[in-house]
């Protein structure tokens, strides 16, 4: 691993993801994405008794299915790199508990699908481990109970409110043998992203909140890579959806990055066609949005060849609901990491 | 970085553990370790009106203390990695805005300590970073209040009862550069551990549900390095106290482990004087009570040259009250961190 100016990590040997997964609930089942996903629950409630035990049942069988994918036997599994939006993530331990490999327990809200596969590729680069999976989950009805109100209540929400996405995506990381190459998807590197907040205070408008972070990171990678935007076929943000975006947009518009020579887009965007599912309301959002968009469609697409180059920097908004009553403002961060089909080998 | 067995890293460059940090609370500070510890609060409040913000100052003037005792600037700061026991590990997300450095929040209850010093240690030895900050903390009054009943409340407790200790502890961790050997502290691998739950469910005692974890993860590194418990001149888990850390020895003993080759012993143990603090009945707990036990009184038992060896295995109990009512039982985990004064340099 090479340190690139000071918040960025090149994996030198390239890591691959091997196979990935993408399990996600009814709601996302209607979205664009639909035939991306390798399993579409028909209910929320996913046969389980509470929503809690349904976002774990979620994540093991994510997790699971991306073994699959990968041709990777479960007792291969080295390491596992999860968390989640739960209190004390529970739904990332008790999939551990379940996989039975050594555990890292991460948190980095929205943006642990990145934080968690940032620290697996590095894992793999530098050679601590063969195989190491990244993962995170996040349900609607365990997430709204806990942040906001339990959806049974039936409370309104303002339209910069995004809906928390129900799903869980997983990344198997493994070594970079330099067989198979134009096919594999590599992890190049990762821009380690620091706490941004503007004081912002409204839980229902977590888009705005966490644009700053989005561009601050987006600017460090550039900053730090000597890369410009059009080195990348996509960079997608997770997950600031329609209200955060736009915002994102400008500030960066007003660092002097040229976004424009890109596409520039959200996974809380894309997994929900926001027109016919109006109560997504600005988008999606959750620690399984990006995770899922990305180890679902994005990695589909660069496999069909369509995108070469990915950069997906996935954003968290680190508030807890006692942060929040405390009348303290909403700490956000983000990371990015850069994926890329193909290219040379180690 | 090297792969020693399947759970064990080996940093190959020895990074440096170039200053740490203890703050502690009013009774910790009655303990028996009292002078080891950097500041002691005279007061569980500490100035702040809520408890939780009382635990931020907490972290936040460790993380300052650790920097400074480190003689390593602010600025000179890359990486900061970090948990604690809140929902959300806002203590450590709100020390890591007042920070301004790139963030990785991880979670693993009370044993984020070695965690967050192993991923820390991994950035380091394979080149991602320069120096970077572990650290951890608990506040007794915010987890009391979060995991079982607000202090307030008055509750008894069972023998089985640990009590989460107040304080904070942090490490910089920097390159090896060969200078100043023979007083600086190494940190020569790390043992990550896999979930062990044996189907407890009783939140008062977390000894015994960690206990199998801790034997687990010091079974496992012996396996992994080919080393025997007489390599170290310490081993120390944190935190199993008077009811667990007979049953992790026991297990140990069925598992085969000469663990009568070393001094074992236990940072919830270490910190209290159990015969004077009553209340803190089978000994301390809590994600700070391992990192100031480590930082402030082992690092400097090892820099009087007391010590050469220790291997440190903290224990944490990956529960949440949600997971407790719904009538789950308490996965476990031990991440275990090998130091060395001196040696051999890069």
């Amino acid at each position: 691993m090479e340190q690139l100016g000071s918040q960025t990590w090149k994996f030198t040997t390239r890591p691959v993801i091997l196979g990935s997964s993408a399990v996600v609930g009814p709601e996302e089942g209607e979205g664009p994405l639909a035939s991306d996903f390798d399993f579409i629950y028909d209910s929320l409630e996913m046969g389980e008794k509470t929503w809690e035990k349904a976002e774990r049942a979620l994540f093991e069988k994510a997790s699971k299915l991306a073994l699959m994918n990968a041709a990777v036997e479960q007792e291969q599994l080295e390491f596992f790199v999860g968390g989640d939006l739960m209190n004390q993530i529970i739904s990332s331990s008790f999939a551990a508990r379940k996989l039975g490999v050594p555990y890292l327990g991460v948190f980095g809200a929205c943006s642990t699908s990145m934080e968690s596969l940032a620290i697996a590729s590095m894992i793999i680069d530098s050679g601590g481990g063969k195989y190491a999976l990244a993962g995170t989950s996040s349900h609607n009805c365990t997430v709204e109970k806990q942040f906001r109100y339990p959806t049974e209540y039936g409370s309104q929400k303002p339209p910069t409110a995004q809906y928390t996405i129900t799903g869980s995506g997983c990344a198997i990381v493994g070594r970079n043998d330099g067989t198979a190459q134009g096919t594999q998807v590599h992890v190049v590197s990762a821009t380690i992203g620091r706490i941004m907040d503007l004081g912002l205070t409204d839980p229902f408008n977590m888009g705005t909140a966490m644009a700053p972070a989005a561009a601050d990171t987006i600017t460090a990678h550039f900053r730090d890579t000597g890369l410009t935007p059009g080195h990348y076929d996509l960079i997608v943000t997770g997950d600031l959806a329609s209200v955060g975006l736009p915002i994102a947009k400008e500030l960066l518009a007003e660092e002097g990055i040229p976004m424009e020579q890109t596409t520039f887009d959200d996974c809380g965007l894309l997994i929900f066609n926001l027109d016919k599912q109006k109560y997504v309301i600005a988008g999606g959002s959750g620690c399984g949005c990006s995770a899922v968009v990305t180890y679902g469609h994005i990695l589909k697409r660069m496999r069909k060849g369509e995108l070469k180059r990915v950069l997906v920097v996935a954003t968290g908004a680190l508030l807890s609901p006692l942060s929040y009553q405390q009348g303290e403002s909403i700490p956000c961060v983000a990371h990015a990491v850069a994926l890329e089909i193909g290219g040379e080998g180690q």
